[in-house]
């Protein structure tokens, strides 16, 4: 059995959640509790976040059940007590849960996902959820940077053999498929999700012949229709001197190079001189396809300069997000048992109570602004962003198709404003807070300061 | 079924090994290739690598075999032919494998394994070998910058809700472990690997509770002999008065509170005064465990300007490897057909032919240089460090405990010189290339260049 298969959510878990839990249960403490899953900070040129994760999380929530070998692993610790053990061989999920849909954009300070349950069961959850969604959405913005700044070129994950395990390759090319690229070389994503898969030759493979051209026309004659040459092995320019052979042997049998895939050197100027090698020699529609430690801002810097490149292959920096590889993300209790509950913990806000986001869209349908507000106060304008998608720990709705999600995050690209959408972006989105929210959050941190600062009687 | 059921190793695959093994199959290439991983240069501040990961890939790879899901996926593509699908139904890895022992240290154009393997199959798992291995030798490289920035105290890993998924979540655990951490919090790892778990209570605990010493006795009443309270929620200072209240009491019963967490504020000030309150309060052996935002750097910091930790919850920067979220690693093919081989693409040298690492130790057991060398060369002063760990396609021995290879560690950091374990080193390991190596690199690049650079014919 391989380690995957070993993977079982009631376990990805931090152990804190179970020794809470333990004490809840002792003190008969079954009252709903409200989580917020929110991020609080943008990390650097960040100006927008990508909702994307939330459809393994709702497979995974009725999951979250205990068999033996996890309960018999549980009560080998030593911890916990036995009417705890027995609690969660019953357990199951039976809360609700709001979320923003995969693929709609947002921003700080907004909840992308409430829970609300029986506290145990919510904060059960706890270590799952911000897992799975964190990661998710961190990928999906950082892809939908990279197309922004390819302006219309394709785009392709290569990051699986670099991505933090197996799970993450996985999310990787799922995320920036939603986000905008068109395919990815990751054979299993590729199977599990639908989504396109390429590629094409390695240097170990054109070194592996004789010579160069022995190894492009054998790749020719497997793949007659889809042949791309990697032209960079030994030198670029004769690489593509190379490759337009092939390309003129491929005409007399009526068959087309498709492209050539640079990986190395002054990417600039070798892609103009591979272009014009094409041009010259009356193949101008053969593809260059780039790669090699690409993400953004190289994208960006690339075709300001005036690089020739149809297609970017995009790896390690997109699927780690190695500029930012994490968010300040958190999963915080702010309602039990009907009052608004906040800590006081100095620079980590969180806003209390169950809430709503609503967006404001301009007369061209450009988004304007969003309101954060109580669930239960008179709404604001603007459409509302988290739905209710479980109810009683059940889904209310289908899984959602990855096309689905993805033509959402088109539709919703479209309306976010230039400004944000930039490499290094100079302004912020607003976000209000409503005032009744402000006021329940500055009453709930007066009370508090009041009763917990005071010198112990 | 949850989404990690579907991971299967024959599909963490980057399309391109299937392409250039339906070429080498039609071509009749079946000859011997070796290939070598490899990390080019070290990131900003980093001296060395600790190879982790080593046994997972040795389970996966006897099971990178294709079953009929795989077959009809890859069918479906229609790129491949049928009998290259046919030779897939049959495929076995058969080859060898050599490397070095997970929790060895090793340097720059070291090989951490080498592959020798019919072409196709050493191909085949090149995007296998490449995610297992530089994800988890990342981490445990990271972890041990830590564990010497701890000077001695205890190192706990907190990362899991903010790893790159669930797969990345346990390979951190083990790997920090491995690499000298004391638990984790993470359940899942530590039912799998028989890592100590720990964890105590987060904030929505706290404040769940009408008052925080109400949450306090709730906790001291489920874990009377295990109880760590968390203190920061409102103030430190307040919350470790309630603390050293909750001590009281338990003495009283015969009961020691066994430590407080601060997550939170100015560390260093905070677990001063936190340190004092319980010294002057008669309780001088409460621990002081502290979490947020930890890495080697912020640890480091804080204990010279005086921080009183015994315990570090070392998280998300630990377990994204947040300043260097990946190596610059490479499987390149070295030799083919028992000729040697490479590419000359500018900045990316690799080490032609199969290799073996040689080890130097001084008077005082110190590593004071290691040379690369052909592996049928005279063998040079030395350790050979790659051990051959699979033949003909099976483990050469069983699996080893992590027991086993945590301790090799604990040995192998012993002997690594005072200068590279710093923080930010400022020299580095000398790795010498034999003179055979040198010359049979020199030629094969000098035969490519005449040959590949010349003119088309």
């Amino acid at each position: 059995m391989n380690l995957w298969q070993k993977y079982t959510p009631e376990l990805v878990t931090d152990l804190y959640e179970f020794t809470m839990a333990e004490s809840y249960l002792r003190e008969g403490m079954d009252a709903p509790a409200t989580f917020s899953l929110f991020i609080r900070s943008y990390p650097r040129d960040r100006a927008y976040f990508v909702s994307a994760g939330l459809e393994h999380l709702l497979e995974l929530i009725p999951r979250f059940r205990f068999g033996e070998e996890s309960l018999e692993y549980l009560a080998s610790l030593g911890k916990f007590s036995s009417s705890f053990l027995h609690y969660l061989e019953n357990f199951r999920f039976t809360g609700t849960v709001r979320a923003i849909p995969e693929g709609r954009l947002f921003f700080t300070q907004e909840p992308l996902l409430e829970v609300t349950a029986p506290i145990i069961e919510a904060q059960l959850i706890e270590t799952l959820v911000i897992n799975v969604l964190q990661m998710e959405t961190l990928i999906a913005s950082k892809a939908a940077r990279c197309v922004q700044a390819a302006r219309g070129r394709s785009l392709i994950d290569f990051s699986l053999r670099r991505t933090h395990g197996v799970d993450a390759g996985v999310k990787v090319a799922r995320a920036s498929y939603l986000a905008g690229f068109d395919g990815t070389s990751n054979v299993l994503a590729g199977k599990l999700f639908h989504i396109p898969v390429v590629g094409t030759m390695a240097h170990s493979y054109i070194i592996s012949f004789p010579s160069e051209l022995d190894s492009f026309y054998a790749f020719e004659r497997a793949f007659p229709r889809s042949t791309v040459l990697l032209i960079d092995t030994y030198d670029t320019v004769h690489g593509a001197e190379k490759a337009l052979r092939v390309a003129r042997k491929m005409r007399e049998k009526g068959l087309d190079l498709q492209g050539v895939r640079l990986d190395s050197g002054d990417m600039v100027q070798l892609s103009r001189e591979v272009r014009e090698i094409f041009h010259q020699g009356g193949f101008p529609d053969v593809k260059i396809l780039v790669s090699g430690s690409l993400d953004e801002y190289t994208i960006e810097e690339m075709l300001n300069a005036g690089a020739e490149v149809d297609v970017f292959a995009v790896g390690t920096r997109m699927g780690v997000s190695a500029d930012a590889p994490y968010f300040d993300i958190a999963y915080k209790l702010v309602e039990y048992d009907d009052r608004p509950v906040l800590k006081l913990s100095s620079g980590k806000k969180t806003w209390v109570g169950r809430k709503q986001v609503y967006r404001n869209l301009d007369e061209k349908g450009r988004m304007k602004g969003d309101t954060v507000a109580l669930l239960q106060e008179e709404p604001p304008e603007g459409q509302p962003l988290l739905e209710t998608v479980m109810e009683g720990g059940k889904p209310l709705r289908e899984a959602e198709s990855l096309k689905t999600v993805r033509e959402r995050f088109q539709r919703e690209w479209a309306s976010l404003p230039e400004a944000l959408r930039q490499t290094r972006p100079q302004s912020s989105y607003p976000v209000r807070i409503s005032a009744s929210l402000q006021q329940l959050e500055e009453k709930t941190a007066q009370e508090k300061k009041r009763t917990e600062l005071a010198p112990l009687p």
